[in-house]
């Protein structure tokens, strides 16, 4: 058994909290939170646990093998680094930090030390998400042409980063682990259609990002849609999938229907043609994704071994969310990706 | 009752000279086309009525009061402007012409001849659309924040036009009706992802357009989906729509949900607060828009007074599919719409 | 080709006038109707065919081969009877007669003469339907456990017939010849909640067909729900289907799914598994149905064949709806079918 | 505060402990289950709560006010009874009891003793049923002609009883609340198509229910269906109500539409005419119901008045669900309730 940490209560910290102390691999030892009401909160419930309200407590104790990180995005890369210079493996929320650069230094700690840094890409572990992955790697769709996200709800606005910080990361981790094209470059347009704070935040987003085999992605961000639509759409030149996570049921449905161009004798006549054929549903597991994470986790940190949310998918959706504020602030200027 | 002659026989065209046909305030006199099998496919149908190879039959012929365009976009301005020089009165097929310099020249034309130019914006003249209209003019949904539009299908290439000037004409022309506001500026981003022809068209694009009070609107546009999906989403800040056109009933769905900012005495800590209300849908009627369009055209002709989809809607339209093309040329820019 | 002659001029008949008319194995060369106001409405579609009031005109024409009946059910039997003894071919609207000798009857008299006896079940001839018969005909959906249809909405009320009359024939034309088991006795209830006409008529009615190996069938058939359903499921010992025809696309479902009783050992204690497995929806065609039936009516006349809906299907049908009437009377009493 | 006992620690009893556990007015002193292993499960949960394999163990103690009963329906007569004999107020799983003369008998002793008898018709708490009970107490929908519900899925086959007694307490209890009609006959038909167990029991099944006005309600109850469905039609003469349980949002859609006959001067000649209106969804809470039901069993107890789901309601239940066997066994013959 290995010993856990857990930085931040709330939320999503709680959900933390739970998932590692019903693993039979943790003990959830220690957790903190800078206030001492959203420890009141939770503390009856983890009776084995100590609560505390400083940080150091958890990063000066000896028996942490690990610290769980569920705090704001700004004060991550602070607490990662430490943890990481702590000799301890590090569990980060999305997005992993705020710039690039704090990403690649926190990735190159992990490595010098030979460390495990996960990156908290929950979505990444749900059997839908899998289920996808596993259609794009045996290429039942074929090559991705496209892939098409809407996100949008009335949502929780943030006080600290747009829509496209708070909502992007799940997209852009599924499009990292299940399709991993090179982006090359990112467009983005929004607006800050309801104001609040000193920011002028965006409520409504909507990123292209180009790959380098020319196809390209689609995220429309939205907190304030009447209705909740967690809809992704990815065409491939076999076949086409449709992911509603709305649905109760046949969340995945893969349509046997494409486009065929013909007769490329004389180009400018050439046929395209459609397919309409049969769509299936698989039937996709029921496990909770982020007790899956909390074993992988485990199972990596045992083995040596990068978690499938690594650093580098955390770089990789650091990298399109700074290149998609950078695009709104440049009029939807393309922005190269390095 | 007055005397229309009908350009192009094709699929549209075949609605149109059927609407014509069964109006009590028409007579269909003559049809041209260039394809002799074109005409062989509907002449039976209409047995009273002349049929042409040549557009100079129906120009000089003096009995004929108004001519109906459904050809190509690239031969609307040549063929729009021959009618009105003729004396005629134009309806001319979506979009109005290929750039705006030709939109502008036949709205002069149209007015100093005092010639009715109407563009056929058939969408407009749907119950849906009249009830969209209706709630926005009383004030129900309060100021506009947003349109979002997901048009998408497994769709007929276009061998001359990309998928913006195709699909995009019926949601810019419902902004111009419903909305009315003045675009400023559009970021477009698209892709050719199946190769055909010689232009390498985009067959996925995705269009915002800012209005001068920073609202913005955005469309997605796509004959590659696996699925068809009709879906406008229109925020304001008491209510909001979605029109889903695929329904068979309950099209039109009124959220009377929203986002109120509170509190802003200290406005980094301005509360967000939501609204779940009601939602209602509204029965609307069932009427054929081309029929209604063909009566309204009537009426205005007779009255002399412009059409509710005349010249200034469809340059409204125009102009933004160029700069939509424009953007997608400079990879994106922001392009000002003067 | 052949000669056909239509008797009822009314919705269903103009159907039928328009796909004989475009057969290019038929000469839709005449049609009467009782009111020439029914007359009027359609004469200008067909303008090739003579018009009558007087059912004597088609009877006594030696050219016409066939004669298609779509009048009131109450009608139905001494028309198609006249047609028969006139050595002519006779296709009757659903259902075939009022009672079942009158159904035995003409099929008696039809085989005698050697003529083609088609009752209209024209949802026979749907692309879902023979998707639905092929799946089960090769054993796909294993033995059939039940069939539960939902046919509702807020419908045209019929003066001489219940909704049973009305509405359930479609259902029980696809149990006869999709699934083709013979049914044993018949229980029903109902109410005519809303009143009018001189009989009460049943408006709602529920109607449980037993079958010969203690699989059942069900049907709900309401002229009084704000909602229209059309939905059938069909439960087989190894799949299952669903086939809701409101759908526009996706009609049809067949789930992978199912029971088992395992460990039978101690029966009591029998467990019953549950096999969730994936869902798929094949592609169907489009055809319009009554143009199949048009053209199988003809290649059965040519070839001296049965068509799928002949008249052993007609009595089928008539059977278990007169069941279903007798045991509304008797207050929900099993109605034993001989 | 009060002091509760739990007898039945299984998948429902878990819920029942949790609710009153967590309420501020209720102390879960004691649980007890016949099986040691249901208890190791839960105990944990509830580390100030005494467990225990005796009933008698709660009976016994003077300090309990009233005793939870979630035990199979056979048990319920006899602990319910020994349960207010003790003078303790008592909660019962529904069904009440597997007879009408059991329920009588228990609301006997409870009113002779001035106890609280309550039946866990737990649906009757959800912000949806109160809804609709309130949309019919304000004479919304006007005189209601027919309740429909479908409830169905590939379900748990229960041992002890068949699929009406599983799945019809809901229905019949939504009813007897929110409608109140008396009934005063049923039907039903029903089949074991799957073979398990000694009983043969139904796994799908259909019952009608007749009022003293002559309007019925019909419940569609089946183990073995594909698709989870949970649909109610309630139709009024003013306006008609579907509420669909699996929907995540606008569970409830009110639709303003009906009939109206019209012109009865020749009654044969009758209209009936359609109103196809507005539908509109009201925003419904979203409350636990068993937290609701917990709270209003302790304001009942307080106040001494009967709960909105007492003995008189488990009755109603009961009477229609033991007809409903009896008709089954009588081939669906009409069975009177008395």
């Amino acid at each position: 058994m290995l010993n856990i940490g857990v930085v931040g209560c709330g939320y999503w910290g709680n959900h933390i909290l739970r998932n590692f102390n019903s693993s039979e691999n943790w003990n959830l030892v220690i957790a903190c939170d800078k206030e001492q009401s959203q420890i009141n909160k939770v503390k009856s419930l983890y009776l084995n646990t100590r609560f505390t309200l400083d940080f150091n407590d958890i990063l000066n104790d000896p028996n942490i093998d690990a610290i769980a990180i569920s705090t704001p995005v700004s004060s991550h890369f602070e607490l990662a680094k430490a943890t990481l210079l702590a000799g301890k493996h590090a569990w980060v929320e999305k997005p992993l930090t705020s710039t690039k650069e704090e990403s690649e230094e926190l990735i190159e700690i992990a490595s010098s030390k030979n460390l495990i840094l996960n990156v908290d890409h929950t979505f990444i572990y749900t059997s839908s998400v899998q289920k996808i992955k596993n259609l794009i790697d045996s290429n039942d769709l074929g090559d991705i042409l496209y892939f098409d996200s809407v996100r949008i709800n009335l949502g929780l606005f943030q006080h600290d980063v747009n829509v496209i910080w708070d909502l992007a990361p799940h997209d852009i981790s599924i499009i990292q682990y299940c399709i991993g094209k090179k982006p090359i470059a990112v467009n983005a347009t929004g607006a800050g259609l309801v104001k609040y704070g000193l920011k002028n935040l965006e409520n409504i987003a909507y990123v292209t990002i180009h790959f380098d085999d020319w196809s390209i992605a689609h995220l429309h961000l939205n907190w304030l849609s009447p209705v909740k639509v967690r809809k992704i759409i990815i065409g491939g030149t076999k076949k086409m999938l449709v992911f509603d996570d709305m649905e109760q049921s046949e969340k995945l449905k893969i349509y046997d229907s494409g486009v065929k161009v013909t007769s490329r004798d004389d180009i400018y006549d050439a046929l395209v043609q459609y397919r309409i054929g049969d769509m299936y549903s698989p039937s996709i597991g029921n496990k909770e994704a982020l007790k899956e994470e909390v074993e992988h986790f485990y199972q990596c940190i045992l083995n040596g071994q990068h978690t499938i949310t690594d650093g580098e998918a955390g770089l990789y959706v650091v990298k399109i969310l700074e290149a998609a504020n950078e695009s709104i602030r440049l009029n939807g200027e393309k922005i190269k990706i390095i």
